[in-house]
């Protein structure tokens, strides 16, 4: 058994330092054995990443940023609980994909996001997922993501 | 008391065999007590229910969509548990309805499902909902639910 | 300590008899230490509060409207434990705005509710956020907002 901080290593993955809550909230917090992550928005290189899906940036490119908001959901996860080895199982991942009212492909986009987390933590990252286009994301984000997790 | 399995005989409701994800996730976890399921997408006759209200389906047509997506929810349940008699309370209902900017009775909408619900579980069916209008849904559906109940 | 009713009363804040759902379901369910509370949509002097951000509203009213919201869903929850001083915390909210599609300003708008939450609770209120753009609300409210709190 490979634990999750070390196939991320395997991986070539290194988390990072979380960044601030853009506003008035922080960005986990725990009850009982569960742990709700806010909504993280998609960032690339250290800046938002801007763009609507069906407008200007297209599904594989979303998809990439999907992937992206998930090693900051790792990141924020272990910086909240010093380990991400301490994660039981993923519950659930909520997307949300900055769409034209035209855009049909928000599950593929979020993928970017769940295979990662299938890779990282394997049956242990079996989630239920909700996957959506939303109008906008705060800043332009293209994508955001929330995720539910269950610790020891 | 009738259960809920009889009560769903008794409205000649047969549940399906639940449809596999459209990507990389599970349909539904559970987490103590607490069950999260997915959000289904509306299907007819096995196929995606592809429709926005406010432009090209009205609020009778999208209440019929998230009657259907609630027998949806609760065969993925029967799947999960064994036996939808194991809920012990609907704890809450998400409704994304595929909605123009202008279009308002999302909430009609979801009652397609809430009504549903609470047929079929009596006072443990009275659950907390949110209902909002979305940009799109994955495959162009009409209507995205995601559920959470308390069991045993 | 201030309780968090004490505070109320400090800001000058009266809660109200809470608003019956707009549809079939209920304001609030508990499972275990945990209450769900439903979208609550704005309202002003017992009427919906429409309006679209991007469009017909400013960030500033809207900000208003999400602190309008987070007065109802104290009553709400009041109402539901009998006193607000239960809560152990304020788990998570969920803040939807009523956007154009090219609104960006979400996060700002839903500190309104954030805000009051803060300063009603203190530490105990620190909570969980995501907030995103909508392509509309039941009855066209411009905002919705939804919580999770944990009880003693």
């Amino acid at each position: 058994m490979t634990s999750p901080s070390a196939k991320l290593q395997a991986l070539g993955i290194a988390l990072r330092k979380p960044g601030a809550p853009a506003a008035s909230y922080v960005m986990a917090v725990s009850t009982g054995s569960t742990v709700f992550l806010s909504g993280h928005i998609a960032k690339k290189e250290g800046q938002v990443w801007v763009g609507k899906l069906g407008e200007n940036m297209d599904t594989a490119s979303g998809k990439e940023a999907a992937r992206s908001v998930a090693i900051d959901l790792l990141s924020t996860l272990q910086d909240h609980l010093g380990s991400i080895d301490r994660v039981k199982r993923v519950v659930k991942v909520m997307g949300l994909v900055n769409s034209t009212s035209s855009y049909t492909e928000q599950h593929l986009v979020i993928n970017g996001c769940s295979e990662l987390i299938n890779e990282v933590f394997g049956d242990a990252g079996k989630h239920a997922r909700s996957a959506f286009g939303v109008a906008q994301i705060p800043l332009g984000s293209c994508v955001e993501i929330e995720m539910i997790v269950e610790i020891e």
